[in-house]
């Protein structure tokens, strides 16, 4: 490894959301030296995702390699949680109490049934439940829930805590985050910064999410092809705890949640918009989810309205992320992990510093698109 | 009138809303000493108001005695407007463009007949318009509006600038407003602060709104009968101006409006909840605006959130004000506006200083209620 003056790191991660900031973590922890620089780490997509792990009711069928990265990160998650609670100190709000998908129609009820099979089929632990059951689970639920599925592997985490906690083991491990924007990708060399400071390392990473295609400095075949995915939630204060479990079901023809906070808030997500770089909370945006989630468990329209956010996925044309080197020698992709940034967090990490499975490593190489490649 | 030193001037205002500003604003007008007691003026109810000042479509047709207010008040604005803009420099965004009330079903379009014959006894200066002629003057009406009635009466402020420059203009005249709360009341004399200090005056305005009634120290035969009615609303950014007058119209039963302000935000309006002192802005106040403005302006769901907010209107058992001295000499009282603060704010300074309607201060008087009066 060159040098490792903070000038001149071993890794150099630009993008301070989850997946920069597990990226530079895994750096440190790996020995290596690190430097992060995003003008305002833990925002961004992080900030307004729920945090679900749950592979396998967030994809369709059809998304076999995205199912497979899903679980494999999913496995990851115990061991990755742990030990970023025991070098951070912070409690990451890690749960794992399964996510409970709730049906309404006969249409609901078949989707169940096929879902069933699919995670038989995967090995995976299920309850099926009738609507009697659901609420007994939770007994805010809609009386016109007529059945459920309780995925028990499936896992949350809160992905702010989950900044916050990055943010303060990479503190411990002296590696810095400098809230400065990236103004130039050098290719190759690293990054010159707004106001002209240049910084040199043998691997850059480019984790900027959705703005990772549009870099100035990346080579046009290197550049990703992400593209914003506006997302909007809202955050609601529920001292009296009315659920415990995450809830899913499909009003309207959209895919709703409502995820329990450890700190007594639940999370409405999540709207899927594809708006250009546009992050305003938008009254059409705020309509949707509180009319879903009113079908799901009505006893959420007494609850307070603590915070409203818009956050931008980074999409691919494949649904699939971009992770690894690209064409240029030490230039290095994380990014277009569009609803997954928080699940696929360990895998990232784990692909980018050679200990990851080498299937997976071939489907999010970020080659694959160009013929550059 | 007695000592003019700060600690004794000639009125005495508890309250500093739009209410209490505009009492001791025409106390200082009128060459008397004044001072504001209010630890966050211009906040509470006219913080959360929309400023509509439209007498007519406010109430229903047996509530006589407060139309005759809000008309009375109405007909005072334009003046009260012009000489708070010249006292304080500010601008008001006071617009006299008229309400349009809508009609969709069958039932709005009988009740807008019937607002029709009620106007016309009146006197009062109004167009019937067909559906078409509605969108022509509001481009972004629903299609499904049927026809329409322009109030060109009507006109409206906005109560926050309304409520900075009676600040400015307070500040001009050299009236304290100090930042402090009521400990208690003390009957005849003045009030005790927070901390102790006594403020004592010839004349005690209370106007603390919805909090009126529970001032500490204030005999219990004295005592306002005013309860908290909760109004929640939803400011909008729309630099586009989808709308030139206020709108309004019935949805699902409930009342709905929209009032663009010169500045370029929409504000939506407002839930009426019977919740004791509860302020929380929640899930199901923010559902029912959203769903009732689509319905009216299908366009809203465009535009950016800018605040949502929830005050709490001093309701009535009759729904009219208490204006003018109870039964303690110099305790007055100026309070149990509901939703007609902002509309009734001049009237309501007439009325303290001796200037109103005979008639009208009996309507309003506070010894109406008890036996000890």
């Amino acid at each position: 490894m060159p040098s490792s003056s903070p000038r001149s790191p071993d890794v150099l991660v630009l993008g301070g959301g989850i997946i920069g900031l597990s990226a530079a973590w895994r750096a440190a922890r790996r020995g290596l030296t690190a430097t992060v620089v995003d003008p305002d780490p833990g925002r961004g997509a992080t900030h307004a995702a729920a945090g679900m792990l749950a592979p396998v009711s967030e994809v369709t069928y059809t998304e076999e390699p995205l199912l497979r990265l899903g679980l494999a990160s999913l496995a990851l998650w115990p061991a990755f949680a742990a030990e970023l609670s025991a070098d951070s100190g912070h409690n990451l709000d890690y749960r794992t109490d399964g996510t409970l998908d709730v049906a309404f129609g006969a249409d609901d009820m078949a989707a169940l049934d096929d879902l069933s099979v699919f995670l038989d089929k995967l090995g995976l632990p299920f309850d099926r439940l009738t609507g009697r059951e659901c609420r007994r689970m939770e007994p805010m639920l809609a009386p016109s829930v007529r059945g459920g599925l309780l995925a028990r592997g499936d896992a949350w985490v809160d992905p702010r805590r989950a900044a916050a906690a990055l943010l303060a083991a990479l503190d411990r491990h002296g590696v810095p985050v400098l809230r400065r924007r990236a103004a130039e990708v050098l290719p190759g060399e690293g990054v010159r910064l707004s106001g002209g400071d240049v910084l040199t390392a043998s691997r850059t990473v480019i984790a900027c999410g959705a703005w990772s295609g549009s870099l100035p400095g990346l080579p046009p075949g290197v550049a990703p092809p992400v593209r914003p995915v506006k997302g909007q939630i809202m955050r609601l204060r529920d001292p009296s705890r009315l659920l415990t479990h995450t809830v899913r079901g499909t009003v309207h023809g959209s895919s709703v949640y409502l995820v329990p906070r450890g700190d007594g808030e639940v999370v409405l997500g999540a709207t899927q918009e594809e708006m250009g770089f546009d992050t305003r909370v938008t009254a059409g945006g705020l309509w949707e989810l509180l009319r879903d989630a009113r079908e799901l468990v009505p006893g959420v329209t007494e609850l307070e309205v603590a915070d409203t956010v818009a956050g931008l996925r980074p999409g691919t044309p494949d649904n699939l992320p971009l992770i690894g080197p690209t064409a240029v020698p030490g230039l290095h992709m994380a990014t277009g992990h569009h609803r997954g940034g928080v699940l696929l967090a360990p895998l990232t990490a784990d692909l980018l510093f050679g200990d990851g499975d080498k299937g997976l490593a071939l489907a999010c190489s970020p080659r694959r698109f160009k013929e550059d490649a």
